[in-house]
This record gives C-alpha cells, structure tokens and sequence, in this order.
C-alpha cells in the first residue's frame, strides 16, 4: 500500500532486503529441507569472529554495569534495576520503565506503517537486526551468562548464534508463508461466449494487531526470539517482557531492532522493551488488553495455564513445564550410553526445559554390550557417569553453570526426601566467581507407583531412575505423564528395532519428539533449528513447537480487493 | 509408520492419490497463484456432465424420499426424521441417530489408521470422495435445494461444484502443509576434527485428534467441505453434524466419503454423520468432549461464540453473523451498478452470509454518468431495479429460491417498522411449488443514527440505505460497524482512485474483503474459490477465511524422531 516510511531514512528500507536475500532463501529452504543449515557461526573463535571479539564483547558488557541503559522508548515514567548475577556479581543496569498504557499506544502508532512496509522489508530488518545481533554475540555470552547463570561458552552459543538461528528460522516461516502466494493476479473466468471475465485482484497479508512476548529467566534470548520475529515478519509491532532477573540480553535485542528501524526510516516503537518492577504483573496487565492479539510465553504452567484461559482476544503460544523422559531398554554402547546422559542430566544444572527427568528402567536390568545390568547396577553406573563428568571443578563449572534463582535450590533440597538418593547433589566452588552458587545434580530411585512424584515436574537438576515392570510398562508410563504433563523431550535406549519402532508410536501418540540411542555429541536437551523442532505443541508442555507452519499462519490474516481489469 | 489398513482393500489406497495427482498439483499451483482453475465445471449442463445425468440425479433424489437413508453407521440407536422443504415436499428421509459417546468411540478408533495412511494417501482418498461427488452434482442438487430452498441451479452450483471447488482447495492447503517439509533427512553437521556429526531424522504429521464440523441450514455442503477436508488431510478423523433441516446433502456425502474409505480397506469411520433429534444439542455435547480437538462451525453468532468460549480443548473456527456493506462514492455506470445490487440483494433472497446489509449513501446524493442523483432517487431507483429484475415470477424464483425457515419470514416483517420502507417485500407465487415460501426483497431508508438498527445483522432479504454526511462517514461506518460486529463483504462505487484507495485502506483495517466497481457478472456475495478468499479471519464475522494457511496449520502438529546415522 503505502511505503511505510516514518522518519529520516538512511538506508533504504528494501536495501536490507536486497543485502540479505540469499540468507534469507536459503533459511526457507533449509526449513523446506530440514537439513543442517545456519549462517550465524556457533563457535566463539576469535577464527570466525575476529581476534578482538572477546574483549571488545566483554568491555561492551562491562560498559552497562553500574549504568542507565541507552534505551530510548516513550512513556518513560521511571528507571529500575532488578537483575543480580546468579555468579555473585552486581549487574545493576537501570532500564525504562514505562506502563500498559503507554507501551500499547506507541505499540499501536507503530503497526500501520510496519504493516505498509510489506514482507520483504520486514523481512529485510529482520535479518539486519539478526546480523547486528550475531556480531555482538560475545556481548550476549557476557549477558545471558549474568542474568540465566548459564556458562560461558553456552550463553554464547544458546544465547547468540543459536538464538539467532531460531529467531532467523521463525522469519524464514514467516515470509514463506505470506511470500508463497501471489500478492497479485489478473483473474480470468473464460465464458462460454465471448471474453473471459476479467478481475484484477489484490491480496494483503495483514498482522493481527499487537504482539506480547513474554521471556523466561534461563534462555531470555533463545526462547524469545521465535515469538519475536514471527510476529515481527508477520506485520505485528512487539512489546518485549523480559524476566525481571534477564532484562539485559533483552535490553540489547531491542535496542539494536530499534537502531535497524530507525536507519530503515521505521518507527522504533515496532519494538520496545516492557521493563517491569518487581510484582508488578506487567505481563498479565499486556496480555489481556484488547490491543495485544499475539501472545507468546515461555515460564511456568501456572502462569501459562492463566494465560491460555485469560487472554481469548489473543492468538496465544505457551511453553510451559512437562515430565520428560528416558526409557532404558538395552543398549550396546553401555558406557557411552551413560556418559551421554551424564552429560544431559549436568547441563546447565537441569535447568533446561529439556533435561530428562524420568528414567524408566525394567526392573529386572538390561542387557548391554557389557553383559546383563541390575537396575541398582544401571542406577549406580550411572550416578557414577556424572561424577566422573563433574570431578574436576574447572571442567564442572563449564558444564553446570550457576543456579538461576533460589526455586531451584529448594527443590534440590527437597529431592532428597523424595525417594533413594542415588546421587547426592553437591557445592562446587567456582575457579573464577567466588559467590557463585553452582550444584551438582541429584539422581533419586523412585518405584513405578510413585506417580505422585515424577508425574510433575521438577525444574532444575534433579532426576529420577524409576524401576518398572519392563519396556512396554515404561512406554505405557512415557505416554500416560506426557497426556497428563506433557513434555519436550523424550529419547529411548534399545538394541531392537520392535522397541525404537514401539518408542517412535509411543512418541507420535503422546506427540512429543523423540531421540533414539544418543551415545556421541548430539544430546536430547539440544535442538537445532531449521531441522529440530522444539516442542511439537501436540502435548500439555506447549502450544506451540518452535517453529512450523502453526505457529506463524495465526499472525495474520489474507485481506483481498478486487476490481474489473 | 504403518500401512493403515484395517478392511479388505478392493482398490490400493496408494491408486487414488496416483489417479488425482495432477489435479491435487493443479489445485496446489492454484492457491499460490489465486487464478481462475477449477476442474469441477459448474454448468448443469448435458454437454459435460452428459445427457442422462439430469434425469438420474432427480431419479437418485426422489429414490431418497420417504426412506431410510443407506448408512452403516455404529451405534446406530434410533433412525430420526427431522426435514421439510422450503418448496413444500415432503422429505420424510429417515438417518440413523447415534449419541455422542458412539460417535467419538467410532472416530477415535479410526484414527490410528487415518493417521497411519500419510498425507499422500488421505489426499488420495478426498480427491476420489470429491470427484464421486462431482459426479452426484444432480443428485446433490435437488437435496440441496429441497433442504436450503436455493433455487436449482444454484443449488446445483453452489452445493455441488462450487462445493467440492472449496473442498479440494482445502484438500491443497493441508497436503502443500504437510508434503512441503521433507518427511525424513539425513543432517550431517560438519565437525572441526573429522567425519561430519551424521543423524537420520524423521517428521510425522500427526493429527490434533477428532474433528466436528458444524454444518448450517443454507449452504450445507458450500460451508461444511472446506472444514471437512482440511481435517480429513491432515489426518483427523471427522463427525459431520448436519442442521437438523439441511441433512441429506451431508448423509449423501457422508456415504460417499464411507464408501470410498471402505474401497481402500481404510475405516469407515474416519467420516461420521451426527442427525440429530430437535432440540437435543448434539453439536454442544460433542463440541465440549475431550477428544473433540477441532471444531468448524457456520451458524449464529450466539452459539458461534459459546463454541469459542466453551470448547477451549479444541482448534475452532466458526463463520457468524456480520453487517455486509455498500459505500456508494460515485459511478460512471449507474445503470449497471443498480443491475448488479438488485441481483446480489435478491439471489437465494438474501440468505447468503455474503449478501449486502447496508448501503451507506452520502445525504447529498451522487455523481453518475447519468448526472447528479439525489439520495432519494437513488433509494428508489435501486427499489426499481429490484422490481425490474424480478418482475417476471418464473425469473424471480429462479433467483430468489425459497425462505429457508421461518426466523427469516418473521425478520422480513419486522424491517417495514425500522424505517423508511423503500422496496416492500411481496410473495410470489412459484409456478413449480404451490406450497414454496417466495418473497421479495424488503429495502429500509435509515439515518446514520439509527445504528441500533443497521449495526446489526438481518440475515435474509433486508437492506438498509444510510444516509451519511459524506463517503469519509461512510467508510468511518463501515470501519465502525465492522470492528464491531464483523463483515464477510464490503464493497465500494466510486470513480475516484482516491476513494477506491481509501476504501481498500478502510478495508486492510476492518479485515474485510472489498469489492470494487462490481457492475458485471461477478457478485459481492459470489468468491470463487482458489482466487477469492471467503472471509479473512481478522473481524468478528468469522475467525477462520476458506482457505488460508491458518485454517489448516492448527490441525496437525509435526513430531520428530532422530537417530545416529
């Protein structure tokens, strides 16, 4: 319709689009194909990134403590802090803080001139904002690290360029879905006598109105950024809520959208930051305001649950707790077996909402490369596996990371008074962050009748080894508490194909995604984009998977016009 | 996963998909590109669909009254008569009754094998359904017009290969959904050191659960095949609830559906047909069962609404009422834009969700190519318009059909105290059907005040001319009333570009589909499918458009499996 253009452009909005067509092509087609694809490098090599990355990304970091964060939104009506470093350190960053009111007003001002600029400079600014983002990833690292308690070299590669990835993903969804039919046709009805019947018809992809993102304390950027650009690419303006402990990879995200927008000659309110007090409930006070038509969350089943029941106006995703699961069949790579789980139960401390809780194993053992294992066998193999993984202190604090918030420790605390403690969790001192408060994981043996405890979640890193009657007793059990709670994750062990086959029916019946027999460097808490899907939206732990069609066709509608030619 | 098969096959299920692939890939390139196509020719003509075919549909339809209805159906506790013709026939066809515990047990023991079949088949199969359909259009023709009180070619039109057009187009959508993504992969993830990271993945489409359709009394095939279909190819089963006045149109395509799926030894019951008993609230019970995961509904605002609110498990989308309007700026042909309103207020006597409700008018009257017309004179020169066209009875009932039932009647005569009576509605006599209920068009002069009345609906032949200050009011009403209570069409006269931008921007903003200049054979209230989108989604009148990307990506989701290659 319009060009869209707002202020004082200096790029020229399509040049984006121009600049990053290829990327933007090949995205479509990777999630076409679902083959290993990613244009935004995971490694933190000064080889990729340059030699000077690391420390011009740490001093930019370094640069926001202590200080006002250039953010300039309006409705400003205060500044607040509310992050502290799960790894000791005072963060104390002051951000804007500015009401419902405000932010859905400027949120509004901005759709029509979003919406006029069509799909391909959106989609233009998307991948200029995606860009942007990648070069500042150390940056990021320093953030998410900060505020999530994730370690290093994770905050760099799940809050950067695997965040980059899904949020590239959801724009390539996006743009394929409105891209893909004609923006415009002359229509010809041929008539049995004379010329055809000649319309010319006009079809606009229209966003729904204003978008919500609601983000989590442990992945503020990864599990923010499909919502995000989803809704962006779509037409849709987006107010960002970050968690109050993890507003600044938050803060960085949009201000970095905003310096695309405002060089793009776009109004800058298509993004802003809805920086909260604490008990503020700014979330709930946005998501059900009639203007806001888009909700996305990730967090808890208590609030998600509200969410799904309160804001009927609004086409809403949520990510939520599930119970997910690991069934223990047989196996001819014992050892490898163990240390891949070792290392799935450690990550991040458990603090993933992929990490296996339940670990259903036949009561009579299994069979295995190294001959026939009890189940106290298996269990104690296994707690053993993530001593093993985490008795250098150096080497555990790279894999644990930090506890992200005092929840998580009390129910670690509480674990052990939940069954048999096969492992016991325990402090680990940080090399490098002497306050930091890092945690080993505990591992509980629990019967199969104790539904009470594994059939919800407990976030963080605790798991249960749960002894059942045999594999068809366990699948039964997978498929029951995933109906019930859903999960995210599932994965089974077993040298015969009649078990994976039975596993994989299991999985499409509870509709959760499965991995078979993981033993090397791929672990089932991990999802690449463009192939994985996160979630699969068929169970009670999500609506919705990151991403697929489903999750981007209810950001807009088709609005038509048609004339005589 | 598995073949699906649960019967004795008397034709591979994998030989439909073979004998309809360039129609399903026709009908794919169709709905990306929104030109003309259609391979169901809408002329109930012997020429194409041969000399015998007339006389054998009216022979099939008479065969059907006064019977029994042939449907194996499980659970069957009753046989119920519940219709009567608008043209005054007794119908007296007897369906099998079955309550909803039988249905949903029925249709969820379908769904493992529906499932099961995969997207190439279960497109396979609807496209046989559809093309035995088309071959029925006679057939079809006379239920639907002895159900719906459509005159008979547009019963035949619209209830045949207007029909199965929307139906195969929904058939498109969710194959293209789904045969899009790549079912399996080999993701090979390049490593620093050594042999690329190497997994096997797989992608099932599996289906969000049972799916109801809702059908209505005045286009019970038009309406029920886009849900229908989108939720048969995605891999739902589906419980097809007729209007208790409208069945035989949907038991005839039920047994149709039945007996393809029998052919291709797939169950029966993936396709159900739910009769119900007057006043027994079927639709409700099933709608707010557990495993009713979809819900397509045409019907009133009132239960379209109590659906969005109390069926919360389940994907819904629902076609309600909306006000309809004109904005009449100016034209260059009066003559014929008056043509072209008389017919769309008079076809099927405005029982189309489609039919124009309200002609905004600026007070000051319009400019034409036949001078300058006062708003008076235009009133009663559309008044004369409509007389002229159906001054003739055997031409009238030929578009006017019969009432449908009597809410209809009781409106019509309630509009001559609303207003300014401008055209009143008067019976015809049909020279076919003593005993038909035919009326005229009733057209109501109102003020822009009065949107007490003309902001709501009247479904049948009622409109309302409103006088405005100037077109800016109009469009400020139509953006008005339509943010309010929905619209499935707009429309718009004016020989200014200007205003015809205006109007297409007051379009983009109400979400609705508009009309330009319309003065030939192409109808507001008429959309051809694969080009025209029937409803956008985004106004109250309707959360779903037939067909778009939305309406088919929330029946399905994609779960995932992975293993070491």
């Amino acid at each position: 319709m319009e060009s869209g253009l707002v202020g004082q452009a200096t790029t020229e909005p399509a040049e984006f689009f121009t600049r990053h067509r290829q990327t933007l092509e090949q995205a479509v087609a990777a999630t076409h194909g679902r083959h290993f694809w990613t244009p935004y490098p995971e490694s933190p090599s000064p080889k990729v990134y340059g030699e000077d990355a690391a420390a011009a990304g740490l001093a930019a970091f370094e640069g926001h403590l202590g200080t006002d964060f250039p953010l300039d939104q309006p409705g400003a009506d205060d500044r607040i802090v509310t992050e502290r470093s799960p790894y000791g350190i005072a963060l104390g960053v002051g951000y804007p803080h500015a009401g419902a009111d405000a932010l859905v007003a400027a949120a509004r001002a901005a759709l029509p001139s979003w919406r006029d600029a069509g799909v391909r400079t959106r989609a233009g600014v998307c991948l200029e904002i995606l860009h942007r983002l990648n070069r500042r990833s150390f940056e990021m690292a320093h953030a998410v690290q900060h505020t999530s308690g994730q370690a290093f070299v994770m905050a760099f590669q799940a809050g950067g360029p695997q965040a980059q990835d899904r949020g590239l993903e959801a724009v390539a969804y996006g743009y394929d879905m409105i891209a893909r039919y004609a923006e415009s046709v002359r229509w010809e009805k041929p008539q049995r006598k004379g010329e055809p019947l000649a319309m010319d018809k006009r079809f606009h992809a229209v966003p729904r109105g204003v978008a919500l993102v609601i983000a989590c304390n442990t992945f503020p950027t990864w599990n923010t950024y499909p919502g995000l650009f989803a809704s962006l690419v779509t037409g849709n303006p987006v107010i960002v809520k970050p968690h109050p402990r993890a507003v600044l990879p938050l803060a960085i995200t949009v201000a970095v959208a905003r310096e695309v927008l405002a060089e793009a000659g776009l109004d800058p309110d298509t993004v802003l930051l809805a920086a909260e007090r604490p008990e503020e409930r700014l979330a709930a006070a946005l998501a059900t305001r009639p203007e806001v038509r888009i909700v996305d969350f990730t967090g808890s089943t208590e609030f998600g649950e509200w969410l799904e029941a309160n804001a009927p106006q609004a086409f809403v995703n949520t990510e939520k707790a599930g119970v997910n699961a690991v069934v223990v069949d047989s196996t001819d790579h014992y050892g490898q077996m163990l240390g891949n789980l070792a290392f799935s139960l450690s990550l991040y401390s458990g603090q993933m909402c992929t990490t296996p809780q339940n670990i259903y194993l036949p009561r009579a053992g299994i069979d295995t490369d190294e001959g026939h294992k009890s189940a106290d066998q298996v269990g104690a193999d296994l707690a053993a596996a993530v001593g093993k993984l985490l008795g250098d202190a150096a080497r555990a604090t790279g894999v644990l990371g930090a506890i992200a918030n005092d929840g998580v420790l009390r129910r670690i605390d509480e674990a052990a008074g939940l069954g048999d403690v096969l492992l016991e969790s325990t402090e680990v001192a940080h090399p490098d962050f002497a306050e930091a408060v890092v945690r080993t994981p505990t591992i509980v043996g629990l019967g199969a009748e104790r539904r009470d405890v594994f059939g919800r979640e407990h976030f963080g890193p605790i798991s249960f080894v749960v002894t059942t009657d045999d594999t068809e007793h366990s699948l039964r059990l997978v498929r029951e508490t995933i109906a019930e709670r859903g999960a995210l994750t599932a994965s089974v062990y077993s040298t015969d194909e009649a078990v994976l086959d039975a596993a994989e029916r299991a999985a499409c019946e509870a509709g959760v995604n499965i991995s078979a027999n993981l033993t090397g460097q791929v672990f089932v808490n991990q999802s690449a984009a463009f192939s994985d899907y996160h979630g699969t939206g068929a169970n009670p732990a999500a609506t919705a998977s990151l991403t697929d069609p489903a999750f981007v066709a209810g950001r807009f509608n088709f609005v038509q016009s048609r004339r005589h030619a």
